[in-house]
């Protein structure tokens, strides 16, 4: 269980670090990836270590909350490109000390719709938006809505 | 452990059978409920069982996988309403055998950018959307990309 934690601590970590054999090492020969929102699937380790090594831009990733036990866990973590922030995270699934699927989730900001003023408050866009406002206390700095529309993974803000 | 990965379930499940004494005595009084994609915030259990209780529509919520240590958790749930079904996620923090915070978060669908078709499959739509096509194996059905273009929270799909 503690290994599946590091496991899952050490995916992100060597995904921000580039390095790619540290990667891959994590990762079943069968792995299975996929982006629900997109309805997207990558079968296998080397396609996945492709995918991610041709993906675009100088992406970074910072781990925020990592949980896992004997068959599940997640990795809660913040990315940034193009001085765009926000929030992600990639469930596991383990075996016999490997990662045999990877599900991710890159979820956007919204507006709240009318009607709930009298029980929320809100708080300001991070900095990397227009208003330079720093975020307000409770949340790690940078982590809440930018501002931005696009998830990493979106075809919204990238041309490739 | 094994009490905050029940504390992350019943969770989910009080609040699909709208058994709110049930869900109102698994959270601290002073529990603090953020929705980061539209920087929402309430503070304090009764403002947030209000919160539910007035969340309008039919919505129903069914548990995928719940994943809890001494301190955090998760649980990523799948979500219905008006014929729209999707995946959120909820994370937690623990103190005293109480659910302290939650964070939630409600990804939407989006069109993969184009450049890795190459090392990608798609699966259908769930049924959900127009097309009618089950879901592909390997999957709950009914969990992935539906077509819909808004999370439960979201203001587009909401007139309220």
């Amino acid at each position: 269980m503690g290994g599946n934690r590091e496991l899952a601590e050490r995916f992100i970590v060597s995904l921000e670090a580039r390095d790619w054999d540290a990667w891959a090492g994590l990762l079943h020969p069968a792995v299975v990836y996929e982006i629900p929102q997109s309805r997207e699937r990558i079968r296998g380790r080397d396609r996945y270590l492709r995918f991610n090594q041709e993906y675009p831009g100088d992406w970074h990733l910072r781990p925020k909350v990592t949980i896992a036990d004997e068959r599940h866990g997640v990795a809660w973590f913040e990315w940034l490109l193009d001085g765009r922030t926000d929030d992600a995270m990639a469930f596991f699934e383990f075996a016999d000390g490997l990662i045999t699927r990877v599900t991710d989730f890159w979820p956007e900001p919204y507006e709240p719709p009318p009607g709930r003023e009298h029980l929320v408050e809100r708080w300001l866009p991070a900095p990397a938006a227009a208003t330079g406002a720093a975020p307000s206390a409770g949340f790690p700095a940078g982590a809440n809505g930018s501002g931005a529309r696009c998830p990493l993974r979106s075809s919204d803000c990238r041309t490739r």
